[in-house]
């Protein structure tokens, strides 16, 4: 079993386990445990639901909806995957990577590049965010363009189940049809269905060559354009392609130490386009410049400025990485995590945009992020000089405005950052029935206790009413 | 409800739906259901559940493991898909597509093209093909290495459960985290688990150029060492790697029309590389050329051979793709299809040929396929002048021979066909108990009454006990 070491219990110990670096999420727990192996996490979780104690799995505490914080009863435990931090085998042959649920991100792509291969896998927080954690959210990040979301970058897991039953799913195949696939299943269920303690992963090839540019253009519908355009051109070679207004560029120029305007005039909305060259026989620079032309010969876009070396292209993601942060300097902001069909992002930013005008008068628009994916961060910062907490009182009726626009043209509420518990009561009305009822019936098939990570995802009415019980 | 017409009752009408092309597989069946909407097959699930009546779905019935043909009990019905032909819609800017899942394989590949993409998904079934039925298997095929298998081309589905309710998950998102991923229980579940009526599925840049060449080798290892180069030059521009042997060529040059020897020499074995070039940056010659010539100099082909035209290109194809048809002139064939990592291909060749040939002197080893994807067709032809019943009575036993080196290398015994009545029995011994206890536990969640699809994939006890009863 764990040792005393590993299982804190004193407030100063736990506190930072119980609440987000936000302060956004925070809840109550007397104990959390730091089990070194599957085993120890088998013999936990098992223990737990002899007890009917609730458990809430963390991994690197970074998630955005909530999903990882105990709730605030004090009764839930918190079990960090922290100490699962190795990295059990690397073939770079054939591509595979097996590591724990507790690896770093930043740890897992050093590994790959020392390997000669990539883990393409890129979000803000990948410094300190858990393999675990990507694989029970989902992630998806910079890459999902070319990559897919984490789920398309793995080929098995081994999952603690909420029994305390380990299955071994650890395969390392690239075809496997022996019966129903249920790693998806674990994969996004934050935690509800079981700990993930281990993952089989994909690796990739290391781009030999990267291009990236920032262009400037008058319309959402010229970026669409600008997307098409480069995909015809590079297909799979394009890697990247984020959206950005003018006010996002400001603020980063504002409050992002060392940061410039790339170009001479300015431009209501910019592309950051990022091309991944596999091969010697591609010319990215002359690719990229024959997208850039054409572009400006069709009137896509007003300029355009490639980044002249490795430095310049990351100063360049630097801006773009840096809009989350950057907008807490401007006061309250209202967001969305959310998705369309690619081809509907500008009728949906007309929607949305015109939408939350009229509803907020002098609110700034920062509406950014993977067009390439149909995902936006529609975040909106408040008037100048508003007040904020007035401001952030209209979360909820400014989310409901958005969210109806999203449904009604066949969006997700939620493309990368989960549900939690920030988004778990507004899942009922974006959700069909049948597929609340499905989710309901595999959470009490796999968790007929309610015990894993209860409240998230789903309010489950039994689980609740067992758990106020205890 | 179904028109009189579309509901077959005459043993003449039901007699090719209760059996498949090779006569492998045959049942009865005294009904076959062909409804024409999603309601009328929600309406069919219904009254069969109330009725306890089992239904077996099929699609084109191109199926290899029997999944597709009723049992002999002659108390199943079919539901055919075939009049759910609608492609419902196609959104190139977005590059989705949504079809009904009756759709052709063929006709979904040529309404893309006809849009300027393309649907990737390629087999040699694909002219008779439905693509319910490629969802229902995840099927594999030829484009896997670039495009994954079915499952990773799949945004969305709809689904009559067993119930008869309709799950509308008809979503057309690259990103999309609102709960459990639930279309990824049905992709693959063979039918078990309800009935696919239509998916969401994405569409890919088509490419600008191909470039198709044949390489003649010593071994295995030599075919690892090129398509780990080829991987590195032309990255995700690798889009075929596939290997076979120096007899295939022979079985292909003697039994299929207008083939003959591309190369002057023989060689043990062959690859048959194919790069896709979806940009006009990428000089698609001079890459396969660069491929070849690095390889030729590290000692890895002693010659190679590249497609002149389009035609030609499909010449190559056409020798790859015959394979199996080839076989048939040969004698009796024990098949297996089977997966391990990529680089334990050189390895499970070494071991499993030598098992076989210890076995069975002077049988004939055949093993072709997706060398990129670590999935072999590991095929055994007869020795010459041999018994073929004689022969064939041995199938159990060479399978268990070539699954216990499968087993013991982490792989898989059915790679791409799936599991149906075929392999099912072989199921419990190659899977974590805890996989196969999870297995039963969704499909009891799911179909309590063990109605849809019975003793395909998984032979549920309960539901068998009360199949008999009826």
């Amino acid at each position: 079993m764990i040792g005393a070491h590993f299982c804190l219990t004193t407030p100063s110990e736990v506190a930072s386990y119980c609440k987000e670096a936000r302060n956004k999420f925070f809840g109550k727990c007397s104990l959390v445990l730091k089990p070194g192996s599957t085993r120890e996490v088998s013999d936990v979780v098992a223990l737990a639901n002899a007890l009917n104690i609730a458990i809430v799995p963390q991994g690197g505490n970074t998630g955005l909806v909530g999903g990882q914080i105990p709730d605030s009863s004090g009764r839930q435990i918190i079990l960090s995957t922290e100490r699962l931090n190795h990295i059990r085998s690397l073939d770079a042959d054939s591509n595979v990577v097996i590591v724990e649920a507790g690896v770093i991100l930043e740890t897992l792509q050093n590994a790959a590049d020392e390997a000669g291969r990539m883990f393409p896998l890129a979000l803000g927080a990948q410094g300190s965010c858990q393999i675990g954690g990507n694989l029970s959210t989902n992630a998806g990040g910079t890459s999902v363009l070319a990559y897919g979301n984490t789920r398309d970058m793995v080929l098995g897991l081994e999952v603690v189940l909420p029994d305390g039953r380990i299955w071994n799913g650890l395969r390392s195949l690239r075809k496997d049809n022996t019966g129903y696939d249920l790693k998806h299943l674990f994969i996004g269920a934050e935690g509800t269905l079981g700990v993930i303690t281990a993952a089989s992963l994909k690796l990739y090839p290391k781009p030999r060559d990267q291009q990236v540019s920032f262009a400037g253009l008058e319309t959402p519908d010229q970026a669409l354009a600008l997307f098409n355009l480069a995909r015809a051109h590079a297909g799979s070679m394009l890697t990247g392609f984020e959206l950005i207004p003018r006010i996002g560029m400001e603020f980063a120029f504002s409050h992002l130490p060392d940061t410039r305007d790339p170009m001479a005039e300015t431009h209501p909305w910019y592309c950051l386009i990022e091309l991944s060259i596999g091969s010697d026989a591609v010319d990215g620079r002359a690719l990229i410049e024959t997208i850039l032309e054409e572009a400006f010969e069709a009137g896509l876009i007003g300029d355009a400025v490639l980044a002249e070396n490795t430095r310049q292209a990351q100063d360049f993601w630097r801006i773009r990485h840096g809009l989350s942060e950057v907008q807490k300097h401007e006061g309250g902001s209202i967001k969305h995590d959310i998705s369309v069909p690619v081809s509907a992002i500008p009728r949906f930013l007309e929607r949305a945009m015109a939408a939350c005008e009229a509803a907020i008068p002098g609110c700034r628009l920062v509406p950014f992020g993977h067009m390439g994916d149909g995902n936006l961060h529609f975040n909106i910062s408040q008037p100048i000089g508003a007040d904020q907490t007035a401001y952030l009182a209209r979360w909820e009726e400014i989310n409901a405005l958005v969210h109806a626009i999203v449904a009604d043209m066949g969006g997700s509420i939620s493309a990368e950052h989960g549900i939690g518990t920030l988004k778990r009561d507004l899942l009922p009305d974006v959700k069909d029935l049948v597929e609340m009822e499905l989710m309901a019936q595999i959470k009490t098939t796999l968790d007929p206790k309610g015990l894993m990570n209860p409240g998230k995802v789903l309010q489950m009415v039994k689980a609740n009413t067992k758990d106020t019980k205890q």
